[in-house]
Formats: C-alpha cells, sequence, structure tokens
C-alpha cells in the first residue's frame, strides 16, 4: 500500500487524475434522465442520490464540466423529468447517450431506446427500464468550490413490477437487472452478499 | 408493471416508505468514516460522492434522521476524517458501527477493526481498508426541503496498492475487493460488464 499526497495528485495529468478520483468515490448509481424539448432529451447521470422518503425526493449532481446541460437547462425549464434504472440488456445504447447529440436529434431515436410518456410529465421514460421514476423540481444548489450543482426533486410516480418489493419494501434491483457503475465507463452487475439485520451494541452482527 | 403515485407514497407504512425509496434510488457507495474525538469515531455511511477531481473533492449526505451526528460535529469540530471502502472481509463489522454505541466507547474496539493514524491527520484510518482517503472539511451545505446536510472535503491523501490503478489512472475496485450497497442493510460484491469507449455521435458503441 502506498500513500499519495497533494503533490502527486498535482503532478497527474489531468484526464488521469480525473478518471482516479471518479472512480475512487466507489460504486454509483447508474440512471437515463429523460426531460423534455423540442425533442424528447435522454442523457446517462451517475449522481443520483437518495435525499429522503416524505417527501420522497432524489438529488441529481451536475459537474462543472459536463456536456449535460441540455438536461439542466431542460428541468429548469420544464420542472419535470424522470430517472430510469439501467439493465445489461441496454447499458451500451445508455452509455451512448452521452455522446455529443445536437439539439434537434433525440437520443431516444439516436440510441435505439423507447420513450415512453404518462399522464401529467411531458418528460419521457425510458420504455426499456424496470424501474421508471417520475420527478418535479423542488431546489437547486450551488456550490460553491467548484461550481457543482445539486437538482433536487420530489418523486411523483414510480413504475416497476411490485412482485420485486420485499414484505418491508426493500425494491430487490438485483433481480430486476439494475446495473451499478465506476468512473464514467464502467459498468457492473452484483451478487449479494446479504441483507443485516439492524446493528444493536447488545446484539452484534459480527 | 404497476405505476404508485404520490397517494400510494402517502399510503405507505413509514419504514416501508423508507426503505422502498432507499433501494430506488439504486446502488450506493459503502464507506466507513472516521474522525476523532475522545477516542477513535468510526461510522458507515452509503452517502459519498464525487465533486470533483482538481481539486480532488468527496461530498457526504447526512440526512436528518440518522444517528450520524457524531461523525458530523466531529468533523465540524476538528476539520478533518477519512473515508475507507469496505471489503467483503470485514462488512458485518462495518454494519455495526451503526449501532448506538455510547460516546466513550470506540466502535474500532466495539466492531473488532484497527485505527491507523498518518502524520497530520487527528482522524483514524481503517487498517483492514484497501482504499484510505484522508480529507479536510471544505464546505457545508444545508438542503431546505428536508434539514440534509451536505458536508464537501477536499482530499489530502490516499492510500491503496497501486498496483491497482491502470494505465489511466481507472481504479479496480473489482480487484481491491470494494463492495457496492443498497438501502441501508444490503450488500454486494460486483462483476463488470466492461469499460465502454468514449461515446461518439459518429462511432456508436451500440
Amino acid at each position: 500500500m502506498q500513500t499519495l499526497y497533494r503533490a502527486d495528485f498535482e503532478a497527474m495529468e489531468r484526464r488521469y487524475r480525473a478518471t482516479f478520483f471518479n472512480t475512487l468515490s466507489g460504486y454509483k448509481s447508474i440512471s437515463l434522465v429523460g426531460t423534455a424539448s423540442a425533442q424528447p432529451n435522454l442523457a446517462i447521470f451517475n449522481s443520483v442520490f437518495h435525499v429522503g422518503a416524505n417527501p420522497a425526493a432524489l438529488g441529481l449532481v451536475f459537474r462543472p464540466d459536463t456536456v449535460e446541460r441540455h438536461t439542466l437547462n431542460n428541468i429548469l425549464d420544464q420542472g419535470r423529468y424522470t430517472i430510469n434504472h439501467i439493465t445489461p440488456a441496454f447499458f451500451r445504447q445508455a452509455h451512448q447517450t452521452s455522446a455529443k447529440y445536437p439539439a434537434q436529434v433525440s437520443e431516444f431515436e439516436a440510441c435505439g431506446l423507447t420513450p415512453v410518456f404518462r399522464e401529467g410529465n411531458p418528460a419521457p421514460y425510458v420504455g426499456e427500464s424496470p424501474v421508471q421514476i417520475g420527478l418535479s423540481f423542488a431546489e437547486r444548489i450551488d456550490i460553491r468550490l467548484n461550481g457543482t450543482i445539486i437538482i433536487v426533486g420530489t418523486i411523483t410516480d414510480v413504475s416497476l413490477d411490485t412482485t420485486f418489493v420485499e414484505y418491508d419494501g426493500f425494491v430487490r434491483l438485483e433481480d430486476l437487472g439494475t446495473i451499478t457503475s465506476l468512473g464514467l465507463d464502467a459498468y457492473f452487475t452484483t451478487s449479494g452478499l446479504g441483507r443485516l439485520p439492524y446493528a444493536r451494541v447488545d446484539n452484534p452482527v459480527i
């Protein structure tokens, strides 16, 4: 085991450093975010995070150096968007949405994915996705350190096969096929080590 | 596939709803956060996220309903903390740190993990961890919607076996043994689907 310090980080080539720190933060959710503009817009994001259950809310991080400004602008314009899980069956198509398509091209058509619409939401869901979530914009947060923007949205609707929901609310994403990601280009299936009981001081799970 | 709406969310039992939405956000990084107080403090977090590479920075989410206020207070007091990856070899011990130990008990001792110290950082690293990251507090962000707090820290040092770092900076966490998590109690190993090339409009990866 070696220890790297700030001088070592600064000596790294720019793209090497970006990839190194992007993987170092660990496994991430990976989703397709659908928004409405002239064309149905779709972009892949590895930055969805849980904010709360009541109201049900998710956060979405936009880093300053990304090309995902179409998505950000559409969310701010329309106030509505969707988050859709990705499976091994279409992870290549999902990755391809990160190409810099011009605004008049829909990533759905260019990448071979199916837009689905539900009443009340102008933003497209991804028909191939086993978990399709509708959201409404709630709050924008600016991180001063580096210009990162966080969008928090409340969940308006969730579509999935509810036979994969356990008695206690746990959604068996492993069985639904939802994948995970690392860095900007690595995708993984998962294999369960198990669920552990609520940890108590007097009855340790070790 | 069924669609659930807000009325359905509101009808859910409180803990069922918490688990449902916690898993719905997808796979998460899972780490042990070490802080210094009278005793070396250690707590498990599934909310580390990538903020940037230059300066190298990570975010950490504290939801209002968690018991992790010891960690938050220690970070705000000391300005220093550590983030340590978890492997299948000690994921039960890592989970057990979430039990409500009194302040005078070190979770390291109670859960059978080894505190390691590096010069200049009063916060303990986890000796069993294959990736040990030192951080310095940079910014606190309050999300108005539900009282969630985000702590952003800059990375001061990273310890790992650098033979697992690829030529382009990609860290092979799958081979280092880093696990991923879902909800509050489910842990998973990963299996690579592959890394995909940078997506281009004219040379799709589909």
